[in-house]
């Protein structure tokens, strides 16, 4: 099935290169078809790793073991399959990611915990050992690549490649920050997933990357959804090799960390964005905005509870303001709320304010906004302070087409 | 928008009259249609009410009404108003359902409390007062009707009238339930909802008539999901009037308090059916059986996580036997469970076993399975005793079509 570019896509940026890593493809075939289809990155010496993965219950082994290797909090080698997840494939699955992490291990002398493997496309089957062995061999001979080349070969039913890059200043020295993103969202068709990888030559200590990189996920990869589906296979992994010649961060203390923890949210808000961008079917892109909740929390609670209900995503798509399918979001979300105290409004202007219709409600300026393909709905819970921004996109016709209108 | 007649719908049954209830409806015009909207249901005095509501923080003011009136145990009327559902309509929409509560009791000669008032259909226009009172007015001098018209009445979007009967030897005495429920599950368009009505000559004290209906409830309708979207009007009520004669029942200490509470079961459970059955857009009838979680409500709520899935109700309306969307929905529900341990099938063929695809899995059986409209899918969590049946339907471009493809 082929898929069409989505119509919210952006243009893959101009993104530096990082000082210490190096990016390289190559045709390992998992799948039956002509393109590149492992990533390979390698890490100067000194490299730092931090990482968030998917809470499913039923992770792959990718994930089981990337975990682990991130605790040591240093990698040399990123490894990154296309077209097969390996996930729910029990021993054979496990025996095949070792073997990845041995065979880089010993090209590129290494530990094999220092080498992290991340996999998505069909699952219940194995990943071919024969397959992965040779393309391995292949990517450790092959020239290097660029960013958009590495973010085409992560993807799987991505319809667009996808790239975001921040700088920062930290103590007197400039720091890039370099970042590819696949999937859409929580999901695609096949259990393809959402993987992200961010570079950067900033020095830091992997306890305050990680530090760094969680507070961003809970802000941004964990505020956006598309049909509510985790995967086995999300996976966001930060690495850092330290050649920007900062002195390294390891805390809010050191000058320069929020410009550093700044910029990082900011690329982490980019790539999820593309992520909804390219969300399955997606015509329109919404922005959630919950104010006055009993906390932040709640309030984030509320959000996706917003972003998941299928009634107000078809809404969106059949651009009608229905303020009623909000109220419904809210009310089922388990959150306090209070129904004559709720407001709720969309592109700026208010439908409803303190449980009941505005009476001279205007709905001109609200139905010219719902034509557009960027929406924002803004939700008032009037009883406290707490705030969340969340994104997700329409349902639509195309949702059902890649999903349910061809056998998998 | 007139939807065409669910391809899952039953005929509707036969029903006997219940002694001690009254039907009749009558055209109030909540909207602009040429139909009966009205319906009244009028009870013998002595008349035993039970009642479960939407747990949505935002009800409607006949939810909160209901939920203060079914406490006194007692009703004598029930009025269920179509095509408005009053809900986020404040206090005018508060004083609408007292009129209704005040103007019945004056015409029956009851106690106010002892009215019972539900309204589904558009939401935010609070029920127009005038409208109501010639509407009642007229249903007070109204002929009698059948179950089939009641339940044509209490409809809104409904695609077929939807009736369930069920009786009981109580102490001797045959006990009937006659029973009728409107609604496509926990969603339809404009925010009508599931509103069921259950009828019984029984003798039954209202506390265990409550404590009957809330454990029925657990089983049945709150087993059910169409979308995931829990609406603001959602209710059920059981009304007893006693005329069969038996011993009053008062616990399940009592002769036939175990064939009226499995009869109460089982018209709770077709009610429940028939409404996912007319699901929007529904193509298969699905149930979904959990076993070897660590508790009953652990198996609850991994059910409820794969029946809300839309990527594996798609996979089902793409007769797709996708047992890796299953595992994602297991891993997601944030229950235990473990992968390696984990076993799925479909209409009691096992695809995976134990974390891993069956080596000889003959996908044959299946596959005839899927082409049919009743689909089960088996889940065998293997790790400990608690079990759960769920019920949903497939996500189709019905759906869509239905929510998205025109204004409300």
């Amino acid at each position: 099935m082929d898929l069409a570019r989505s119509p919210l896509a952006l243009p893959f940026p101009q993104m530096p290169e990082i000082s210490g890593v190096t990016l390289r493809v190559a045709r390992a075939r998992y799948k039956d078809w002509d393109r590149a289809d492992l990533t390979f990155a390698e890490f100067s010496e000194g490299t730092v790793v931090a990482g968030v993965f998917t809470r499913s219950a039923c992770p792959s082994s990718e994930v089981e073991l990337g975990r682990e290797n991130v605790k040591s909090g240093h990698a040399r080698a990123l490894v990154v399959n296309a077209g097969n997840s390996n996930a729910f494939t029990g021993y054979r699955g496990r025996e095949a990611v070792e073997q990845i992490m041995d065979q880089v291990a010993l090209g590129i002398g290494c530990a094999r915990e220092q080498v992290l493997v991340s996999s998505t496309g069909v699952i219940g089957v194995p990943l071919p050992k024969d397959k992965a062995r040779a393309g391995i061999e292949s990517v450790l001979g092959a020239e290097g690549c660029s960013w958009e080349d590495a973010a085409n070969t992560i993807a799987t039913t991505d319809t667009f490649a996808k790239g975001a890059t921040a700088s920062a200043m930290v103590g007197g020295k400039r720091v890039e920050i370099s970042a590819i993103v696949k999937g859409s969202g929580m999901i695609a068709p096949d259990m393809a997933t959402m993987l992200g990888y961010i570079f950067t030559d900033a020095a830091i200590t992997p306890e305050f990357l990680q530090q760094l990189l969680s507070a961003a996920n809970r802000q941004t990869f964990s505020c956006i959804t598309v049909d509510s589906d985790t995967s086995t296979s999300d996976t966001v992994l930060a690495f850092a090799t330290g050649k920007a010649g900062n002195a390294p961060l390891a805390s809010f203390e050191d000058a320069g960390a929020d410009a550093f923890a700044a910029a990082l949210h900011d690329v982490c808000r980019q790539l999820s964005h593309l992520v909804v961008r390219d969300g399955e079917g997606a015509s329109k892109f919404i922005e959630i905005r919950i104010s006055g909740a009993v906390s932040d929390e709640s309030a984030h609670r509320i959000g996706m509870s917003i972003a998941n209900s299928p009634l107000v995503k078809t809404a969106i798509a059949g651009q009608d303001a229905n303020w009623g399918r909000v109220v419904m979001a809210v009310g089922k979300a388990g959150e306090p709320a209070d129904r004559d105290r709720l407001s709720i409004g969309f592109g700026g202007t208010w439908a409803a304010r303190d449980g009941q219709p505005l009476a001279d409600y205007d709905e001109t300026p609200v139905a010219e906004h719902l034509v557009g393909t960027d929406i924002t709905i803004e939700v008032d819970i009037g009883l406290g302070d707490g705030a969340a921004t969340v994104w997700t996109c329409d349902l639509t016709h195309g949702y059902i087409d890649i999903n349910a209108d061809y056998r998998s």
